[in-house]
């Protein structure tokens, strides 16, 4: 990522709940979004509707584009994951090439239906440690978003959620939440990709008080305000 | 739990940070707390000093009693275990027939020294799934406790932690929950035993957060106020 300049941020599923949430409220904060889908037409119906909707809103700027995953994530700076975990090992593998180097946002949650609310973590640990390990050590994974609700992102307001930021890279967890600082939400450095499975897990915790109290729950970690 | 008793709460494990944190809220609440630890006289200790504390401070009641972790397990009505997680299996193992047809409230967290801010957990998926497996489906283990600074404990102020509480059996959880609402903590049904990884990994990223923020850090669960 360079200085002064706002990185271009490529979302990988970016037609999905959480994806498009994202890249609305990166488009509205001013950064070029490129929303990546599996099916190219996808993508740029979904880049379309964001651009259409800020036109009517009046926003100060939309930049985005719809493209295939793999040329989402050649053409981004920054590229964030965001795809079911039963696509996640095959998604990572089609875009390894173009992410080499860059910090790549694992936001998978490793839910297997239809059971989600039941904490079932895959046997490497976490989703964040799968990536780390499909991608390879030239990739910088950074693993978060798994607490935030997706119907949260599509309003301009605040979000009553910590996101727990994990990644062997302290700089590159830092990149991210600065990035995330930009759209309302405050990050926390917790640990090492292995940490991962903490937000991942608690993501089961959070559907099951969902459920409970027909919201949307979050967390803050008190304490440190 | 009888109605309109109060249970006799059992502390196995009761001298350490926690454990002992907990017996004073409890017996400063009114219950009957039975200290235990695998050297009766430890317990003893601890008990006598609790009482010291109460009668200086000048508490209305302070009935507890040291005694071993099997005793203790006995005599109690609910059986709160809070060992490191190497002494789990086999504290699990002597209590086993003592608590047969209880309630069992697991505080273990699978930390795994020198290490302890980094998420390793148990091939198992969770502490609490140890416990219940070791202990048996008479046994109603709820797991809590996990992310609540012990520190705070030994302070009369509310914590400003919530507590995820999991277990099996939907009527325990709601008795542990109702337990914790008398010492000044928010439970929560967090779900079946499974989600129990969910507050135990949690605990390493709040490790992680102490050091960094030099503090005792917890959680709050968002959008249910």
């Amino acid at each position: 990522m360079e200085d002064n300049a706002r990185p271009t941020i490529g979302i990988v599923g970016g037609t999905g709940d959480l994806g498009g949430g994202l890249a609305r409220r990166w488009a509205k904060a001013g950064y070029r979004v490129l929303i990546g889908s599996r099916r190219e037409e996808s993508a740029q119906a979904a880049a379309e509707a964001l651009a259409a909707q800020a036109s009517e809103a009046g926003w100060d700027q939309c930049d985005v584009e719809g493209l295939g995953n793999v040329d989402a994530a050649q053409q981004a700076d920054v590229v964030v994951v965001t795809v079911p975990f039963a696509s996640q090992k095959d998604t990572l593998l089609s875009i390894a090439s173009a992410v080499n180097g860059k910090i790549v946002v694992d936001v998978t949650v490793p839910l297997v239906p239809p059971k989600v609310a039941r904490v079932q973590m895959p046997a490497e640990g976490s989703a964040g440690q799968i990536a780390q390990s499909v991608l390879g050590e030239d990739v910088r994974v950074v693993s978060a978003f798994q607490n935030v609700a997706a119907a949260h992102l599509q309003t301009d307001d605040p979000i009553a959620c910590d996101v727990l930021v994990c990644g062997n890279s302290k700089d590159a967890r830092q990149d991210v939440i600065d990035l995330m600082g930009t759209i309302g939400m405050r990050g926390v450095h917790a640990g090492l990709i292995n940490n991962a499975a903490a937000a991942e897990a608690l993501t089961s915790v959070l559907i099951n008080l969902n459920r409970q109290f027909k919201t949307h729950t979050g967390i803050r970690i008190t304490g440190i305000d």
